[in-house]
């Protein structure tokens, strides 16, 4: 069997799911909101299962969602999007991850990658015979080194794979971070793989911009999005990935040999929900917002020492004050296993020598939830 | 780009498609039915969507459909699966064709495949780094050679993919060939890759028998099976694949960093349909051996010499008496431009030094729509 598959973990968002049933622990681990998103959207997938057809459709994607697709990056960023040949509908982000990557990396090639990183980066740059390079950012700002990300460049360098906002730093990547990245792209001609599943999910009025609208990177770029972020739907694993036609295409060839396509009825409601006015976005960041001041405000009180968080569904904390000991993996154990909550360990996020001080809390739950979470981490603590 | 979905082609199926919809012509190139799967089942995917929760589930797919699989293997086959660690759910066949390839085929690997083959079996095993090794099987009866297949092994072969039954051959493999290559494996420790999607589209009383029942096979095969050809909802995406533990744990890591998981609403009403008694799968099959006898009349009264059916949904045509010439390409171009008939060229399941005397065409269609293909086949010729 493939070294890069064997042997190796399950991944730390499944694991912390099945501790959390198999203790009956409230689950802020693993990223997803406790309430389904809009009634409406899952009522245009029904109807479109029982109207049908039910067969396969185009290997794109359908084409009004495409056409959604690209209506929705002119409303939120003015980027021009052909929807015949500049987008591609895939199941879930993720598998627009692995189909962009497969496409974009030969064997040999460089891949620069901001860490910490979501878990599916390396296995899936090392699955292509990509060379990972890993420049890290702290807390509790998690900023950019621009001198680091250089040094990360070479002529081997084949792409850079970000993810803005960023997991699990609940960070936006600040506009002069994404001109340092794009300088760096257009001058090592390498490509950008944007990762960018949180875009609707900012707070505080903080603005996202895609590193795809910076001068030159249209042309280098292919951006990523989940309807199952947006639209609080995660299990529907609905991407999509936008780019110009000359990395689409081979992009596309991936995901032919990947998926192929994806269930036209969940395609025809994603396509009805991106059409939604302004509002709804405003709301769902509105709401999440609120989740986070409620849940910060309670770790805070705890001690735990809560980080900034401008975005994602993800709180990230220190734990030194609590008495609890240094290491994040025993300290999720302990959690999950004598409080009754779920956290993720941030070490799960790097590659190698990790750091070991900070858990990750998710916030998209319930009021009732969040309280009884802080609730049972109070009566533990 | 990686080289491997660079300059290549957009597979034939969806080239077929959008030239069927460019020219109206009846569709008989990609396989899928054009009645919608069962209302039943198709009601439980919507209650389900509406009930929630439609996010995550398990990576290795609902428990409920984990379950169905293993009671589906027992009841057809005998074989006992153990529902917990030897199924995997995937965002259908194509997605555990990619998952199993990735997972089990190391660069350098030799991997034996039968040729004619499924379009993503070459690219997958080239991107996985393996190196396909190929056996033809030959018209009328696509026998395979067991002095042929026996000089393929080697000590660098990993592993055998085969498709059985058999796209576009519409073969299923006898005991004799299954026993050939069943010894095979076992003489050079290989793994058997199988997709059996086409597993309960059998005709004429024929049994479909899977390679893993055999002696020896159980510890070394992966099984892959679809909801979509079982429950004629192609566009659902939902497969599955069944194997030992120690090769299941693997494939499920690939598959972890592919798409994660499927929709859990369609994985609800597979688990249900699964659980069809055996009139559902007889009348399936009946059917659909209806359709081929009536296709297969139509045809050879137009003077297409057609080749032997016994699973799947395609006949397998010479058309040396027609007087289009002897190039199947051409052939399917004329009769999809000209004659308003969608076919494949068979020609597209090879690598390399194709035949070009046969054209397949799609049967699991309404009635009246392979009536009037062949009216249509008729006064265009
Ligand atoms: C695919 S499961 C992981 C969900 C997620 O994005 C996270 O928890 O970080
Ligand atoms: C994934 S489209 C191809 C459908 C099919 O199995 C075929 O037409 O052979």
């Amino acid at each position: 069997t493939n070294p890069v598959f064997t042997g190796i973990e399950t991944t730390v968002f499944e694991t912390m799911s099945r501790l959390a049933k198999a203790h009956n622990a409230v689950n802020l681990g693993q990223g997803f909101p406790d309430v389904d998103g809009p009634d409406d959207i899952r009522e245009v997938a029904a109807r479109t299962l029982m109207d049908g057809p039910n067969q396969y459709p185009p290997m794109l994607g359908l084409p009004d969602l495409r056409e959604a697709v690209a209506e929705s990056n002119r409303r939120f960023y003015g980027l021009e999007i052909d929807a015949q040949s500049e987008v591609l509908v895939t199941s879930g982000a993720t598998e627009a991850l692995a189909d962009c990557i497969m496409a974009l990396v030969s064997p040999g090639d460089e891949v620069v990658l901001v860490e910490p990183l979501y878990d599916c980066y390396l296995p899936l740059v090392r699955r292509a015979g990509g060379i990972p390079v890993r420049v890290r950012v702290s807390p509790p700002e998690w900023q950019l080194d621009t001198q680091k990300l250089r040094a990360a460049f070479s002529e081997r360098t084949k792409a850079i794979l970000i993810n803005n906002p960023m997991n699990p730093t609940a960070k936006v990547f600040s506009a002069a971070e994404l001109q340092c990245i794009a300088d760096l792209c257009r001058e090592f001609d390498a490509y950008a793989i944007c990762d960018e599943v949180y875009e609707h999910l900012v707070f505080d009025g903080a603005a996202h911009r895609p590193l795809m609208a910076l001068d030159g990177m249209r042309e280098r770029t292919v951006r990523i999005g989940s309807a199952g972020k947006t639209f609080s739907l995660t299990g529907w694993k609905v991407g999509y990935v936008t780019g110009p036609a000359r990395l689409i295409d081979p992009v596309a060839k991936a995901h032919q040999w990947v998926t192929f396509t994806t269930p036209p009825n969940l395609q025809q409601a994603v396509a009805y929900g991106l059409r939604k006015d302004d509002s709804y976005y405003q709301d769902l960041a509105r709401d999440l917002e609120a989740k986070r001041d409620r849940m910060a405000r309670g770790l805070q009180a705890l001690g735990f020492s809560v980080l900034p968080c401008s975005a994602t569904y993800f709180l990230t904390c220190g734990f030194e004050e609590l008495g609890l000991g240094d290491n994040d993996v025993d300290v999720c154990e302990v959690l999950v296993k004598q409080a009754g909550v779920a956290a993720v360990p941030v070490s799960a996020f790097y590659g190698a020598d990790a750091p070991t001080g900070y858990i990750r809390f998710c916030f998209c739950k319930k009021d009732w939830v969040i309280d009884e979470a802080l609730a049972r981490l109070s009566a533990f603590l």
